[in-house]
């Protein structure tokens, strides 16, 4: 792992050597402030680890800027649309200042993603497959404002939904990151399967852990996609399994406005672990666990390379957090 | 003019002839709307006669593309920040679907516009002159915001909002069809410099048609700048030219809420020719117009395809609504 925590590092050094500040400051100053707020720099980090499996991971710093300005553009945006007042303990961009200055923040952050990304090479090909990433984004955002409302919300959708609202990015920093080095598009390929595969396997484990992590470590409330009513695989499993009378009673506990969020955050988890929804989410995150790995391992890496990879996927994997 | 002409119609054909559909329907059919809106198509139509005086115009259809979805995604954003009801006489965006939606389908079609430029060559040159473009117009818009809310708006000031939040795309659209046909860095900067001036002077004209216009032929109220109290060039002139009798009277206009609307744009309305900031709008106007002139005599086309631009920019300012 002391190959991915220096690229994180070197991430970090070079984010912060960026100069985001300009005129009219309210237009920049959003911008500064949400690439301030930290975070794990995963799919940065990711880019560069891309470029160095095949080859210069130097080449990958300005396409880990695109992908992690562009990652922060999407996080404001969608707090507008979630009306979070959080984002990693601190006030969203439209809390701290306002939805028109959250909004065009927003919209600059996307440009100078693609300033950042005008200085990659090749061009062509990386552009092509940021777009691609980009447009998917925007519909896995919509989807998942469309599932709020309704209620017949299958399965295939729902991971549709978190494939192209979380898990394309992951594959497209990867795989960018190769293009960056050299790799050919089969490679490339590649890595974005794994990536993505890894990104839908670890948002289903992120559902897993609201409910069933560690809220210690977890740092937040316990079961708060329960709470705020989210459909994630864990409820949509659970209805999928349940017989008619635990259908009733999971009707009973969403309906009731009068139910504590303790007890219904109790109730619920219980039909998870009765239907044994909590059960299959865990499987299915292996599943794609599994051909996250299956991509790797049908690339031309070097098994030290492949290991690389593989040690940072069981980590992201293993988090009880 | 009938070459200009021509090339609108060929834009319109193009542009109807691509496909925005796609999944969700949500996403997707705001872009339809707002793209089948009409206009006059200004924009594209200068970024294929970019291409036109320096080679072959069908090389920039893609750019031109480009250009009107990325001003389209602008018409959308912009009227959530103004509140606007109606663009072009129908619901906006946010009006006819909700702020959530119009917020993520202006960034798809931001995104959009940018899986256009992917298709243009030359690629690197292209996407740095339109990311710089569309900087600058994210930053007009804040300036303009913030504007609403200062009462010591400079004239500078005010040349500069509209430069950037409208003219550099007038200035953008030029020089990138010029650079798809093959033009250099000189020439095609040249012909950036003729529609940002131009531009610059379309906007002013703007300003003092909203108020002297034939009502009639604009189609709108007159006046309706100073109904919504906006700062424009003839605003801040007349303050700058006002003795303190005047600028007394036109605070009493702008600070009284029970004036109608009628009376209003009446008083003010001889403010500005008392005060000779109706004159001196028109004067400004001429400015900007002569400097864009300018610039395109400077350039190296032939006098067959200045006569074209100039007749085109003629045209542009001898509207009377």
């Amino acid at each position: 792992m002391q190959d991915i925590i220096r690229l994180q590092q070197h991430f970090a050094e070079q984010l912060a050597k960026e100069d985001f500040s300009g005129n009219p400051k309210e237009l920049y100053e959003p911008i500064e402030y949400i690439l301030s707020l930290g975070g794990k720099r995963m799919r940065p980090a990711l880019c560069l680890l891309g470029a160095h499996v095949v080859g210069d991971y130097q080449k990958a710093i300005n396409a880990a800027l695109a992908v992690e300005v562009f990652h922060n553009f999407s996080l404001i945006h969608d707090d507008i649309m979630d009306e979070a007042p959080l984002r990693r303990g601190k006030a969203t961009v439209h809390h701290k200042w306002n939805t028109n200055i959250a909004i065009l923040s927003g919209d600059a952050m996307l440009v100078k993603a693609y300033e950042y990304l005008s200085k990659t090479e090749p061009l062509g090909p990386i552009l092509k497959e940021f777009n691609k990433m980009a447009l998917e984004v925007c519909e896995g955002q919509q989807m998942d404002m469309n599932f709020e409302d309704r209620n017949d919300v299958s399965i295939d959708e729902y991971l549709k939904m978190i494939e192209y609202k979380t898990a394309v990015l992951v594959g497209a920093a990867l795989k960018i990151g190769a293009l960056t080095a050299g790799a050919d598009e089969t490679e490339a390929q590649k890595l974005y399967d794994f990536g993505r595969n890894l990104g839908i396997a670890f948002q289903l484990k992120d559902d897993w852990l609201d409910v069933f992590g560690d809220t210690e470590l977890v740092g937040k409330q316990a079961g708060g996609d329960i709470i705020a009513n989210k459909k994630t695989y864990l409820t949509l499993k659970a209805i999928e399994l349940a017989d008619a009378n635990l259908l009733d009673e999971l009707d009973t506990l969403y309906g009731n406005p009068e139910i504590s969020a303790a007890e219904k955050v109790k109730e619920v988890s219980r039909i998870y672990i009765q239907t044994g929804a909590d059960k299959k989410t865990l499987e299915a995150t292996e599943v794609y666990y599994a051909k996250a790995l299956e991509s790797l391992q049908s690339s031309n890496l070097s098994s030290e390379h492949k290991s690389l990879l593989q040690a940072f996927a069981k980590n992201l994997m293993d988090r009880e957090f």
